[in-house]
């Protein structure tokens, strides 16, 4: 089967892999009908993160081909949505709603073959695959329906982390997808006012389709000063940091109120967080890899019934042979995040 | 008036300073009956943190002697607890339940009178002064009594922001007078099981009285194997840092279980945060100093009816002229936390 390799920091390619085949008798076998690329893969291909050439890719949705023996939930034409770690759904950390810590999981491609690719190897099948009601989705619906491997799910991690509720004010640090996600699941959660961090015009746009009141262009302490303008100098009620650097987080900081929660889902990668306005302020951090699987069941309605649509993130589409020109387009920042066409749904 | 005053690290004395009265007309001046050290002062005792010569002390009960023109819902003769921070109860801090960030308030002994005198002028004393009903109590309430100031109300604050709910497992790093509180606050919000680490015997027995189910003496890594052999390698569902240290904050991380929140109340000294860590096992962190005032009114009743005893922690007592003494002992772990009766309740 055909996959996208990684070589080396940018260089990603297609390449011949064995094809994707049960091995455990709780596997399944997923035929890729659509993926997409990760701010997290960039880390790699900037060379920013050690990543091991081989597979590449940890977010699809398709249809299921083959199921081992002891798969009882999962069976062969099912549409289904990969979360991006792989978990039984039984362990201790599963039982409390962490699926990303799963005792006996792992993250694609641990598993051996990448999201981005023909078909993959799904380990822990009933724990890990979300079967969709009913085949023949429109376009929409598939683009949002494959946000809820990753993206979608990991902003509202942020909010609900950042303890989002009715009536608040909510900052979002970060106009990537996660970002953008944060906005709809911020807005979903109750959020009267919400403000994104934004500097780039069609990123804006989509912020305030997606629930955005207000836009704060600034950078660093100017972004900071604007926010606590916006909010008569006292912070917001919630902070999703969705980018991981640094600079995000001083600024996440900077701009909770005394007593708040930032809910953080970007990769940290140098950052250094700050204690001591931490400690007397009492403001927390709480996130991480967010536990998509846990969060698909209770998303996957609205994005069915079209109440949400964060499918509206894929900017850039391309097939498998495009993969590179994927990569390269969110690198860059032409792109806010690439959709690769791989089969049929 | 006499009032203990800070000189220099390791040299505490009682000397002659101006009677505390009223400067502003929200002041109250609160008579002292009963003062106490706090482990926090230890840090300036020993030199650790920067500390102005003067009054020293923030945790005391007594009699309202005075009050400005414009105090309400204080009068001459209630007996009051003085939380360690002062508040006007009306910002939009003070509104969100975080008093302690009060946006005009301040710590004493900021009002230029400690804790650990005779009388202490009180800013902003409708906000911050909770009157006791009735007079007249046992030494023990009153020792109670004025744990609310500070420590049963620090340990309620790294038990609520560690998310302490019914039926879970609970750690408690640190064995100081907080950390005994600590234990005594998991206990109040229904924990199944409270782990409590302490190294000291007397310490351990009142952990025991207070509620804790099990007791870990190792330090280090050693007890952090030792928490997870108890939890089934799965991690505690709540965790309580009480101390302030690196050392306290690894443990707490290392036993947290994932996705779930360490409450810190210990003011860090070398702290240094396992961020990946926390990353990838969702491990939050929320805490800081406490915000009293806001919880007094919840906590007071239960030490009203002797459902809970805190006052338990002060096991040595001395008066004004002992001062030095009383932060000796605590300094030398002779004692958990000293006791200092200063006038008439």
């Amino acid at each position: 089967m055909r996959a996208a390799l990684f070589k080396a920091p940018r260089s990603i390619e297609v390449g011949d892999r064995p094809d994707a085949s049960i091995s455990e008798p709780t596997d399944a076998v997923v035929r890729v009908a659509l993926a997409c690329v990760c701010g997290s893969d960039l880390w790699y291909y900037r060379g920013d993160s050690e990543f091991e050439p081989g597979p590449i890719g940890h977010e699809f949705v398709g249809v299921v081909e083959d199921v081992g023996a002891e798969v009882q939930d999962i069976a062969k034409g099912d549409l289904v949505i990969a979360p991006f770690a792989f978990s039984d759904g039984t362990c201790p950390h599963c039982r409390h709603g962490i699926t990303s810590a799963c005792a006996n999981g792992g993250f694609f491609p641990m598993n051996g073959d990448g999201g981005q690719g023909e078909a993959v190897r799904v380990p822990l099948a009933d724990g890990t695959l979300v079967p969709v009601p009913a085949n023949g989705h429109s376009d929409q619906t598939m683009r949002s329906l494959l946000t809820l491997s990753d993206v979608m799910c990991t902003g509202h991690h942020a909010a609900a982390c950042a303890g989002v509720k009715a009536g608040d004010t909510v900052a979002v640090v970060g106009d990537g997808a996660v970002g953008l996600c944060g906005v709809i699941a911020a807005k979903r959660l109750g959020a009267e006012r919400i403000v994104a961090l934004s500097h780039h015009q069609a990123r804006q746009e989509l912020a305030r389709e997606f629930g955005a009141t207000d836009i704060v262009e600034q950078r660093g302490e100017e972004a900071t000063e604007a926010v606590m303008d916006l909010t008569d100098r006292v912070g917001v009620d919630a902070t999703l940091e969705c980018v991981g650097t640094g600079q995000a987080m001083d600024t996440a900081f900077a701009i909770a109120r005394p007593g708040s929660m930032v809910g953080y889902v970007g990769v940290p990668h140098g950052v250094e967080l700050p204690l001591q306005e931490m400690f007397f302020h009492n403001k927390g951090l709480l996130g991480g890899s967010a536990p998509v699987r846990a969060y698909i069941p209770e998303l996957l309605g609205d994005v069915l019934e079209g109440r949400i649509n964060p499918g509206r993130v894929l900017d850039f589409e391309t097939d498998l042979d495009g993969i590179a020109e994927a990569y390269a387009a969110m690198d860059e920042r032409r792109a806010i995040k690439s959709l690769v066409r791989v089969g049929a749904a």
